[in-house]
């Protein structure tokens, strides 16, 4: 594949908080693509629905990533695709080991049910739902759920990687991009990822690296949310 | 990687109807993997939910595949596995051209949507809700949102393909492996998808192909579903 001109050839439409938008970013710098043209664009403003983001994608979808001639809005498919045209520069997403590799997909797409029991059934909910409206016992129920996943995830923590640096063996892959902003989504919204310890190593570690930190969203940065703090109650109830 | 054993090395738990499970048996044969040793499950009798399985992945999740002293069980990290591990027998899932590449990346993981707005916000919905118990506006309106879809999909093939045989391109891909079978599920619950001339020239195209003739959801050889067929109201309303 040819050498991509980083400076000309990409332009990124991402929205702060947006976690599939986050991923790319986290992506795009460890292949040491740092210098981009992108545009942060308002969610609550409808700008994904708008030109130039529907000229570049039908679906006016978010992220949306121009590489040349070529536009990719789906994180899962930037990445993939990334880690196909950049091999020689930055980190690679996957490992050649392919006892290790096996392990990296199987933790990136099973990271994808965080965003389901977490994003979909519980905050999405919460936010979109009147609270006069809210189905308490589907709630809690839905918090449960959440909650035993992120057991599960800290004991894979406990079982597999003393020192819990990254999702997989001793490297920073593909699973951390998908990990790690799911976990901090959850955080900003107050869960208490403190009260799962090895979870909360990796992800204080991770936070301070620099494709992380410097791309952390925003208006994270400013604002905070409690709707998940109760769910400290679930945590030590097991 | 070393030449895995095709008879002695891999171990799939599979379930009739369940798609996840179709598109890797589908990904196998179209690697040329005919002869491995499998075991279908009922879901119904929770068999995922027992020994052996759970020994295999603690989740008990299908499809549930033991390659050598690998184990994976999300379909979309087993395709991107077998894409790596057998690199020179069958098909290639990904194309070799960059823009190829790029557009059957995208139409996977964007076929996923059609999971969503179909499998989940649909027929599990009619599926798991007592009938007394149905929103219908609600399901009206995730009717109609899944109808936009599929006439999303069919302008799509319009546009791209003449002749409608694959999903990008002209050849078989990873795209179709994750397409095919979400489609053959929303016609197997009785979506009309005769009203939707380029899509229904592509279902029957590659239905005919062996290696999703041979693995088509044995138990929908003999069973139908009606929850979908009022569909046409709201494609002809279009």
């Amino acid at each position: 594949m040819r050498k991509i001109s980083l400076k000309d050839d990409i332009y990124l439409y991402w929205a702060s908080g947006s976690i599939p938008c986050w991923r790319v970013q986290i992506a795009l710098s460890e292949k040491h693509i740092i210098d981009y043209k992108h545009q942060m664009i308002s969610l609550d403003q409808n700008e994904h629905k708008m030109k130039p983001i529907i000229d570049q994608n039908l679906r006016g979808q978010i992220p949306s990533l121009k590489i040349g001639n070529i536009v990719l809005n789906e994180s899962l498919a930037i990445c993939f695709y990334l880690e196909d045209l950049i091999k020689n520069q930055g980190i690679k997403f996957l490992p050649q080991d392919p006892y290790l590799r096996a392990q990296v997909l199987q933790c990136t797409f099973d990271s994808l049910r965080l965003q389901k029991f977490g994003s979909e059934n519980v905050i999405y909910y919460i936010w979109h739902t009147p609270p006069e409206r809210y189905n308490i016992d589907l709630l809690n129920k839905r918090k449960e759920i959440l909650v035993d996943e992120l057991i599960r995830w800290n004991n894979r923590f406990k079982q597999q990687n003393q020192e819990n640096l990254y999702a997989v063996g001793n490297l920073f892959t593909l699973a951390d991009i998908f990990l790690l902003p799911q976990l901090a989504f959850l955080v900003h919204c107050g869960y208490p990822i403190r009260l799962h310890e090895q979870l909360d190593s990796y992800y204080k570690h991770l936070c301070d690296r620099p494709s992380i930190h410097q791309s952390f969203p925003p208006h994270w940065l400013t604002t905070t949310s409690n709707i998940l703090t109760d769910c400290s109650n679930l945590i030590l109830k097991q």
